[in-house]
Order: structure tokens, then C-alpha cells, then sequence
């Protein structure tokens, strides 16, 4: 088994932050981004799409997305659980980690992507061309100030962002989070109290290092 | 338990299509998004993002998401097995899943909502209004026609969208053909022999009247 990462890629940081939360070890490769090593013909060969992570497995098989990387290990190793352990409580992750993907991480990456010249025609990631908007830099930018408000009050009255236990919810939204203040240099303020504690906390788990 | 529902919008036939491949039969009640009733104090108290499907559980839980709900009853109602049986499966059927609804169902969504004058400020589902942009209607055509090509070459020497098994990833791509198909007039046309197959059989199962 190995895993296929990129250092400085939120979406990679989703799989490694699960990994250090369950105890998993699994041997990992950097790909090179930067030099456009995810669009090579070896890589390719792996996941078509160009995109990091990937798990490839003893057999060959390759998983190229990393929800379904999570749920994977979910699966064969369900302590401590990170989606849920019953229907209700499945469920309500999900939704939950859904709504920080669609609402939060799309939107910062609709600003990023639609902003820095490295991006030109990668405004969407995969394999085909998709011009830059210079409109959707404000309204990622927007999108993700409206989900930090709404974060902010999703967190009113409960500790983690799927409720009252920690779960894969919270590492999509710290990764989205820490991106966030990098790329967009975007950070809960004071007038976002429940944000911010809840960064701060998730932020001192040994798991936010991986 | 409850599923609010609406006849016209393809998200929560995704759930209706779900359900009726499970063989269950579930309460339902029609919420009209022509008057705005999802936008109403009464239906925000159940979701506050005022979309459809809302599953309203018997101790008064709200789960808002379609993909949410379908995970719900995959853990009530196992069989037969739409999300995979073991984790191999499970992580890629959810890859496919994540796949078809990405690049697929949101560039539909994108080229619709977009477009209607019915949408002004709604380009996006959600409380934040969200203004339409013209370059948007554009681009998501174009992300749905190389959607198809891409579906086209995942269906060749495989019979579903996840592979030999049918699953929820073909239910969220049979939603979005359909949809594409009456929103914007795109069908697989005869250069995409596989996607036209898999589209005529999909079709024909009994759960697609759902």
C-alpha cells in the first residue's frame, strides 16, 4: 500500500490528518505539483484525473479521492470512529461534511484557483482545461466569509462541527480553515468567537501537525 | 419519519430512486419550491439552508442532504448493498459517487442556475444570495459535455458506473442525465456508444419512475 501526498496540498493534509487520528501509518510518496509531476504519464496511469491524494493498493487498485481514502480506512479500522457508528450519527456526519466540502473548502479553492496566474486554464482541477473567472475570485472569497458566519453559529452550543463528538467534519473544515489563512489570508475574527475557539482547539490536536 | 421531497428537482429523486431500489416505502411530503415554501419560517425551522430532501427522523432530527439520507438508510437497510460491502468497494463506489456529482451534477447545476432569470441572486443553493454570472452558463455546458466524454470512457468494458455492481453512483448519474436532458437539452448523442448504453439500461429499471 502506498499513499500518493503533495506536502503543501490541503486535500492530501484531509488523509494524513484521519491517518494520525486513527494511529495509521501507511508508507507515503511526495508528488511534485510544482513541476507538474501529477500530469505525467506514470501518474496518470495511477489516476487519470491529476490530482493527489491517491492510495494505491497491493493489488493495483487505485483510489483517487480523499473522502473515499477516508472511508476506506473507516471501514477496516472503525476505532476510533471518524464517521459516525450508527445510522443517525452517520448520517448527521456526512451531512455535516458535506456541507463544510460544498459551502467552505470549494469556495476558498473557486478564489484560489480563479486568482493565481500558476492556475491559467486549471481554474477546476482534472484533466481538462477550464479558463480562469476573474468574477468567482470575489465570489469565493464571499462564499467563504458567508460560511465562516455560518460556522460560527453552527458551533453556538456544541463543540465540534458534526455536534459533540469529533469527527471527519472537523478535519475537512481545519484543513479548509488553515488554507484559507494561507491562500486568502482569511482568519475567524473576534466577531466570530465560536469559530474561533474551535480552531484553536482542533489547531492543538497532535493530529493538525500531519 | 418524514422525507420532504419535491417531484420536480433532482436532488431528492436521487433519495426516491434510492429508496425505491431498497424496496422502502417512506413517508413523504411535498414541499413547493415554485411558491418558495423551502424558503418559509416553517420549513428553514427543519433545514435552515432551504433545500430539499429534508429526512425528519421521529425524535425530530433534520437531515438535510440527499447523500446524507441515502447513507442513513444504507446503514438501516443493507440490503441490497448500494454503497459497496466491503471497504475496497466502499471506497470506490464513494469515488465514483464524488466523481459523478462534482463534475457532472454541478456543472449542470452550474449552466442552470446560472441561466433561469427564476434564479437571480440563487446561482448557488443556500441562504447567501448568490448573483449569476453569464461566463458561468458557458462553462458549466462545457463541464457536462466533457463529463459525458469522460463518462463514456469509464463505461467501456464496465458495466456500471463503479464498476461490475450497480450502486449509488449510478443513481446520481442517471439524476443528472436526466436533468441535463430536460435543462439543457444534452443527451449522449451516438459518438458516445457506452454512456448511451448504460443510459437506456439505467432508464429502464423500475426504481428510475421514482
Amino acid at each position: 500500500m502506498l499513499l500518493y501526498t503533495c506536502q503543501t496540498a490541503p486535500s492530501p493534509r484531509r488523509v494524513r490528518m484521519f491517518l494520525a487520528e486513527k494511529g495509521l501509518e501507511v508508507p507515503m510518496q511526495e508528488v511534485d505539483l510544482r513541476s507538474g509531476e501529477h500530469f505525467s504519464e506514470a501518474f496518470r496511469c495511477k489516476n487519470p484525473y491529476g490530482t493527489v491524494p491517491v492510495l494505491e493498493l497491493d493489488d493495483g487498485t487505485c483510489i483517487a479521492d480523499s473522502e473515499a481514502i477516508c472511508t476506506y480506512f473507516e471501514a477496516l479500522h472503525p476505532k476510533p470512529a471518524l464517521m459516525g457508528t450508527d445510522a443517525r450519527g452517520q448520517a448527521l456526519i456526512r451531512a455535516a461534511d458535506r456541507w463544510v466540502e460544498l459551502d467552505g473548502y470549494l469556495a476558498v479553492m473557486e478564489a484560489f484557483r480563479n486568482k493565481l496566474p500558476g492556475f491559467k486554464d486549471r481554474a477546476l482541477p482534472g484533466p481538462h482545461p477550464v479558463p480562469q473567472i476573474e468574477a468567482l475570485v470575489e465570489r469565493g472569497t464571499q462564499r467563504y466569509r458567508n460560511f465562516l458566519s455560518d460556522l460560527d453559529a453552527r458551533l453556538e452550543g456544541q463543540e465540534f462541527v458534526a455536534g459533540a463528538t469529533f469527527s471527519v467534519a472537523d478535519i475537512t473544515a481545519l484543513v479548509t480553515l488553515d488554507f484559507a489563512a494561507r491562500a486568502l489570508h482569511i482568519e475567524p475574527d473576534e466577531t466570530l468567537p465560536n469559530a474561533r475557539r474551535w480552531y484553536q482547539a482542533v489547531s492543538a490536536r497532535p493530529s493538525a501537525m500531519a
